[in-house]
């Protein structure tokens, strides 16, 4: 185990929307660098970025690009740390991978900090962040599974374009204002720009995020569902989700059912776990009308729990509303999450 | 029984969203009427609509308004039905109300003509039509229940301003157009416009429609809850709802998750049987990316079905996606099958 006190970090798609998103939060909270290397595509090598006050020039990601890398935090795409992250892992580095590639993997740890931060010291190189809609979900089922036993979740997402990349915020914004002027709206990238079809998502809602599967369901359903299990050390635990793309810019809303263990739980039980749950935020008074939405929650890094209501005809059965910025806890927050509890814990 | 061919019928609130269509399905759908009366609020009086290419000037709506009408269909807010539908069935008439003043009246018949036209029969003179995002519901419900009973329904909404008015829909409007010139977002009507605070719906998600009751569900999710019970005399049906306002116009969306009594029924099942129920269209094919959404839907009648997914857990749970307008089959539209059906059954 080394006894750096600072270190080397890479940040793979650094001129991305995550990449932009984890250089401010290293920056903000104090990250303890030793150097910070910005890569990318070949595309966008020899942009100018500035952190904490100085400029880096983003460098072409190659093998030989983490050569005394401590830590590379990947967030470039799926095909990119299928290539690279070994080659990071080969040069010593930990690799914190924020795209799908390795998250199923089983010799890849799956972290939210909140909810297994002690499964990171199992990795052997890679770690993963999970997708954006699983993270904000799991940030609220773990106190719910502690103090009450959780054997059932049923999720219907509420989810910003923001999670389908730059292309799909641009995409967004004009086809408002094609929508505001009257004038047809041009569709080329949502539902998935990988998938033939494209809808219109200004003033319309898609329930398709992602690729369909075999069995009838999205990608990013399966993710929720098989991640959650993976996260809770919950093989068996009941889970279902339905994914819905919405018009709005930033964070994910998810309504969420579930029915606990324990007898006899009262929403003030629930109220009072999430009020002294790490990174979670209670907003939950009817009377005031307080509750998170997608807009109160953006650029914010906690999780937002509201509308926590009992089932009226199940005494176990609870319906939350969870909100989070997909990008900040979805993504980049997570991931710097991830890197300190490596640096704090010396789990290198 | 009268034994008329022809009827006179009165719209009230014929200068509202819901009453232009109301009219505009009466003159398509070849309505039998002998005279269209059209009636208002004081404010509204005095204006000319066009039906069926003649001039009719709209009058302030009183109980004497009423003399010699056959059928009355109100949608002009729960206190001009509470206030004059009384005046209108002691007058004779048969009135259909589009509001939630009586639906939970257990001398009036709830009705969707697929689900339970029956009731019409029982009427006292006023026949409710639900709430909009129970309409649309109950009629997916429906056709499930009879092939293969019905035990559990958890439903998530994804709802259109339209729902709200229309100054809600000038809001999104007006906002969406605030938030794409970088400018703040007035918000005055949504979420609910007799409530105290206001957020903004453009580009964002609120998790609230209607007023707050004492048990921390809102009317609308209320509303969900009981009309489904009484529509399909299922008081027993164990049935929850969270209901979120969305960004866009027209059409509410549904995620909603069901128990069936049956064992070993497939997706295949479903789809057959939607495939076969009057007033729905199955729009279900993962392969071509094939399902309803909001903007799909506006301006169809039907209630549109996709996303069916066997639950991956429970072989008794499935999960549906459905989308209908709001102002038609949740409003305008059920409103003339209700008086379609009184006149052909001779039910008045």
């Amino acid at each position: 185990m080394s006894e750096k006190t600072a270190y080397n970090v890479a940040v793979v798609g650094a001129t991305g929307a995550v990449g932009q998103k984890i250089m401010k939060i290293l920056e903000e909270k104090k990250f303890p660098l030793n150097k910070l290397k910005l890569l990318s595509s070949k595309n966008s090598a020899g942009k100018e970025l500035t952190f904490a006050g100085k400029t880096i020039i983003v460098e072409e990601a190659k093998p030989e690009s983490f050569e005394g890398i401590d830590i590379a935090l990947f967030s470039a795409g799926g095909s990119v740390s299928k290539q690279l992250a070994p080659e990071a892992v080969k040069r010593g580095a930990v690799v914190v991978d924020n795209t799908s590639a390795y998250r199923m993997d089983e010799n890849v740890p799956l972290v939210v900090p909140e909810v297994n931060a002690e499964d990171i010291k199992e990795h052997k190189g890679i770690i993963a962040n999970p997708n954006c809609s699983t993270i904000q979900m799991v940030a609220g089922l773990k106190p719910i599974k502690d103090h009450f036993g959780l054997s059932r979740v049923i999720v219907s997402t509420y989810q910003a374009v923001s999670g389908a990349g730059a292309k799909a915020v641009a995409e967004l914004e004009h086809q408002a204002k094609q929508y505001l002027n009257n004038e047809e709206m041009e569709a080329n990238i949502l539902p998935a720009g990988s998938d033939k079809k494209h809808y219109p998502i200004a003033f319309n809602a898609l329930p398709q995020i992602d690729l369909f599967q075999d069995n009838g369901y999205t990608f990013e359903e399966m993710k929720m569902i098989n991640e959650t299990k993976k996260i809770m050390h919950e093989p068996n635990l009941s889970v279902a989700a339905t994914c819905v793309r919405l018009p709005f810019f930033t964070s994910h809303a998810e309504s969420v059912y579930i029915e606990v263990e324990k007898d006899g739980v009262t929403v003030q039980d629930i109220w009072r776990t999430f009020e002294n749950a790490e990174g979670i935020i209670l907003q939950d008074d009817p009377s005031t009308q307080t509750y998170p939405t997608p807009l109160s929650s953006a650029n914010k890094e906690e999780v937002f729990v509201g509308r926590v209501r009992k089932d009226l005809d199940n005494d176990k059965g609870f319906h939350l509303w969870i909100v989070s910025d997909n990008l900040l806890k979805g993504a980049a927050w997570n991931t710097v999450q991830i890197a300190q509890t490596l640096v704090k814990n010396n789990w290198l």
